[in-house]
């Protein structure tokens, strides 16, 4: 499925249960900013190593996925509600981010 | 373009950068709170109504998908790194939001 | 009391515990990070005029309290771990943004 | 200086610049999360072991204080503005954690 059809699945359960008027674009970026905090907190004690093996026990795995799962919905929901498509302004920004982090030149090993 | 191919875009562009050993999902987190903190900052001061509006300025519009861009990027690389795909975790989690928050019941007309 | 017997306050409670092996600065800010999320859940869904009104319902009032109070906790403790003074720190901030802001001239009424 | 010093300096900055009107409570509450996530970006690519000697480079330490200082300040102004303490807050969050984290009990030596 593409991203449009999630917004589409998403828009008819904010319609469903009358949701919209409290979606407003300052109030999602701040839903965004509590589930990212709910995922942050799952993280915020665990070493890089630990962090790497997180999915391995799989009531946290689920924890986990429920909660990037409500970060993508809101982010989804805003792109929907300010009328543009997040897959566009990904690849624009994108391309700004290869131009401001070059790779670095590659030399062809005859050259060295 | 499907999730999926976004997330190898963005591999492949951590990967020409060897950026993969910073990109630990502890770290990713972190990266992802920065993004929402400068998204949140575009946002702080308007009113609801002035967030509704916020892309008729196009400077403004630009500097708000650039910053839910970086966003994107960053869960989709957090999903890559943990390896589960966010659209079945989205699935899976609005099936868990509409048992928890069902449709309110709609009584036909004629039964009123 | 001033911040440095909060501090203190912290830093026992901390030790008896055990914690303090946990409480890296980057696990702080995390923390730190968790705890705005759980005050941003209180607040996202609410106009600004309900959110000036917020104290006057006891229980979310206490709510609202307790997210503050751990948020503060985290700052406090992250300041400890680094070594500096917040308040230090603040008043020197207050300069910079005291120049970076300033007040805009007042012309006394006869002169205009 | 006690907090309530500190609130009255940021109160009477705030008013010189007419700045009250902007800074609702769910407003504050944002420009929490966003000054958070610029101190998230100093931390977000360091070891835990990185982050702990952060002080140790004068250009780094500034930022973070400058940070830090801004978290601070929106704090003790949303406790401002919506009219409580936020040292009696902490002092009674800390009663709760007590007993909600109870110190493990040490056995004396003789019964080991």
């Amino acid at each position: 499925m593409a991203i449009p059809e999630l917004q589409q699945q998403l828009r008819e359960f904010v319609a469903e249960r009358d949701w919209q008027r409290y979606q407003t674009p300052k109030n999602l970026v701040m839903a965004l900013t509590g589930e990212v905090g709910e995922l942050t907190e799952i993280f915020q004690w665990l070493t890089s190593d630990e962090s790497a093996s997180v999915m391995n026990t799989p009531e946290r795995a689920e924890h986990v996925r429920d909660e990037i799962a409500d970060v993508l919905a809101y982010l989804l929901r805003l792109c929907d509600v300010l009328g543009f498509d997040p897959e566009a302004a990904l690849a624009e920004k994108m391309t700004k981010n290869a131009a401001k982090y070059p790779v670095p030149v590659q030399l062809p090993e005859s050259s060295v």
